[in-house]
């Protein structure tokens, strides 16, 4: 066979982000399309470097690519180790076979141990594209999945990553199902329960449509991305963390069917649960606390729905061994003051450091959640770990603890702050009866958050609060004035952010 | 607000063929990203030349684009009319409601006509990405689709396109479920049946994946681009047509719901039943005839299932209005002995024209479907269809006809012949066991086909041929040499393509 009949393409980088989508695009009248016989919409594996990776074919109607030449997704470019001028070989992707059971699925089999952890290889080695998944998404909804097959997918996903082990008896956790806006409690729990003396290594994630996720925000007290032998480093010292995640591939397959389920808005019960779960238990924890804020805007919009997912979990979670405890909790307002890394940090310091100015909503969330996780130690008793979470915190212990957690990070950090700032004043007097939450976090997006550290918004004024004519109700901060007007500029004409009624 | 907020830029082609997903590709530091709060997969709203078209976001991490600058993938592209440096507005795209139904669906509960006419516009519309269509396919597979819902299904897909309308009382059609290759039936079909006074508008395909549509073939013989008028008057005058059915737009959420389908293999019963009848219903038919080749590589590999689609047909057809007639067939053997445009033509106008070594299978075959739907006359009984087919035919009034509808599409051609060929020979003596119709089809592709008119493989010895050694056992057709060679050199070392047994 000629040289040109070769399935072999030389690399060019177009820089194309999928989402997390394998694809590869290929001239239509390219030699490899047309000797494979390949489509658009072909599956195809790549081949380099040793690696292989199922991927989606686009074609190009356009002189973007040489004759000879493929691009890949930055997904794909990532995942290969692609690098510009590479060869590329591209054949047919063998069949996968683990789809007959999602197609028995869909036909309303139950699936057994065997087959979800089939499923779940190939969705993580990326065999499964968006489609394909959706479907397995879909075919599982709708309550059509049983408490085993639940454990099973659950232990199917945690067996498709990494999986941490710490040589402890208790390893304890927590999760927010479905966030709230600068509810960073999790540095505050995790400083009273290692200062009594549990192992709580948290792993947190950053900002994916918020202004600041836990990790960025703790990364402006302490560094956050520590690989898996400097964290163990610091829990063997200090019982405990607050690191990103990121770095370590736990239940990597759950981040694939995140992706699609975020797409289709479908919430499924036993996808999350097996969601949850997997992660927890491929981290090594032995008790997880799971904190579930209910209300018309969160995740979770029924005290039904609530009751039904904590069944699950803890009927799941008692399946595979680990001991799971569910806190329903108020879902309806906003917690703390700042959003945005650097002031969310702040409100969180002001909390451990007992400051008389520091939000009480924060301090008193923070304080439930570890009450509860305390508890499940053997020496506190039920109904007394809040008391014992607030001596904890009260006696300035957590604060203590914490810079020590962050000293073992890599040493504790001073907060910056924004150069510039602009006030926002109360147009008229009377009383605040409601903040629009989507509308504020998107300000501090614009002023630059999560990327720039400083910068967000700083709320004043409290839903309930009264207010004069004149007074300060927010402050933007920004890094530089460009960001500051650019946040501005689409302040301009938005009425009724904070809605204040005229007594 | 500055200009640099609004959220418009300027279109540059990038040509990317993403198979009729509407995709735009943004800077990821856009400013319209950033003003809007779009990520990747984002779900927008373009809007250009007074059209608006939903699309999925990628963004580009690379100077593909300047700043200010998108691009759409060629769907979108062509949709919008889109031209370099026109000005396009992205917005977030509106909510679709119907997801909601399909939610309802996931959950187990049967929807209403309102209700799919609502999925099924919007998904017309390109309001659903791939993930949704895919997630509305699965919740409907399984024999999750009652009978009533089905038909609401169907009706909802023909009222998702154009209806033609023939002011006929009997119109009638054919349709294959799941092709078998060579089989080119149609042209001969329509000419018995219209020669018998019956009206046949009948519209067909190009290829897809095979060497040949019936619409390339029939494009061998005569124009087929014709528009809605002319149709009308072709049919006007000799009762029937065979044309390219890409100008007219009937039930075009079915295309979309079939591209996803084939991405998934998934064969749902209801989703088969609604696409099938809806192209139909849409193209004006009262009468139609199903031919379901049965076999283990068709489309239909087993009796119980063909059995079980040809009652959901039937009854579908009634609650729609129309007579629906299953014929199930041998799908075991290619049929004919070509396969590229030109040299099916070639093997039905050998039909057509009674020659003495005319294809006996295509003939039979042809046969058989005119014969059935001549049964739909009212003044031809049962059982004498087939009897008054082959009179039709053998006394040349089907081949009169044929010549009669090729003039009025535009003229009769000669059918053109390849300039290079070559002989494939029996390396031995034997009996003809197997042939493998897949890497025949994908050696007349390689050689040009459908693109060539004149390309393909023209089989001489079908199974159960004795032949001698070096006797021929098929020629590859080609326009050119480098194509023919193209071909030749991926048939060395693919041994067993003819398998002889030596007996």
């Amino acid at each position: 066979m000629p040289d040109s009949l070769k399935s072999k393409l030389k690399l060019r980088h177009l820089g194309i982000d999928t989402y997390k989508e394998a694809v590869i695009y290929m001239r239509e009248d390219c030699h490899v399309c047309r000797a494979e016989g390949f489509e658009v919409h072909t599956r195809v594996q790549l081949t380099l470097n040793g690696r292989t990776l199922d991927a989606t074919l686009n074609l190009l109607r356009s002189s973007l690519l040489e004759q000879g030449e493929a691009g890949l997704s930055e997904y794909a470019w990532e995942s290969l180790g692609a690098q510009d001028g590479n060869e590329i070989q591209v054949s047919h992707a063998p069949p996968v076979h683990s789809l007959s059971y999602v197609r028995a699925k869909i036909y309303g089999n139950s699936l057994g141990k065997e087959q979800f952890d089939n499923i779940i290889m190939d969705v993580a080695a990326e065999r499964y594209s968006d489609i394909h998944i959706s479907s397995f998404l879909t075919a599982c909804a709708g309550g059509r999945l049983t408490e085993e097959e639940i454990t099973y997918l659950t232990g199917a996903m945690v067996d498709s990553g990494e999986k941490l082990n710490w040589d402890k008896e208790q390893v304890v956790d927590k999760h927010c199902v479905g966030g709230l806006p600068g509810n960073r409690t999790t540095p505050i729990v995790v400083s009273i329960v290692t200062a009594h003396g549990l192992t709580m290594p948290k792993t947190s994630s950053r900002a994916i449509t918020s202004p600041a996720g836990t990790a960025d925000t703790m990364e402006v007290l302490a560094p956050v991305n520590l690989d898996v032998p400097m964290i163990r480093k610091v829990v063997e010292k200090e019982n405990g963390c607050v690191v990103w995640g990121g770095a370590i591939s736990l239940s990597p397959a759950d981040d694939r069917l995140i992706r699609v389920e975020k797409a289709l808005d479908l919430d499924s019960e036993g996808q999350l649960v097996a969601s949850v779960l997997s992660k927890k238990i491929a981290a090594g924890s032995s008790h997880v606390l799971i904190d579930m804020p209910v209300g018309p805007t969160a995740k979770v919009r029924s005290m039904d729905m609530a009751e039904m997912l904590s069944r699950y979990l803890e009927q799941t979670g008692t399946a595979m061994g680990i001991a799971v405890r569910v806190h329903i909790s108020d879902g309806t307002q906003p917690v703390g003051r700042g959003m945005g890394p650097a002031l969310e940090a702040r409100d969180l310091m002001a909390v451990l450091k007992n400051n008389h100015d520091a939000p009480q909503d924060l301090r008193n969330r923070a304080l439930d959640l570890a009450g509860h996780i305390l508890e499940f130690s053997p020496n506190v008793k039920n109904g007394q770990g809040r008391m014992l979470a607030m001596d904890i915190l009260d006696s300035g212990k957590a604060w203590k603890k914490f810079q020590a957690i962050c000293a073992a990070q890599g040493g504790l950090r001073d907060i910056p702050k924004a150069r510039y700032t602009h006030i926002i004043q109360a147009d008229r007097a009377g009383r605040v009866t409601k903040i629009d939450n989507r509308r504020i976090a998107r300000i501090a997006k614009l002023a630059g958050a999560p990327a720039d550290k400083v910068a967000g918004v700083d709320l004043h004024t409290p839903i309930g609060t009264k207010i004069e004519k004149g007074q300060p109700i927010f402050t933007v901060h920004a890094k530089s004035p460009g960001e500051l007007n650019y946040a501005l500029s689409y302040l301009e004409g938005q009425g009724g952010i904070i809605k204040i009624q005229v007594s």
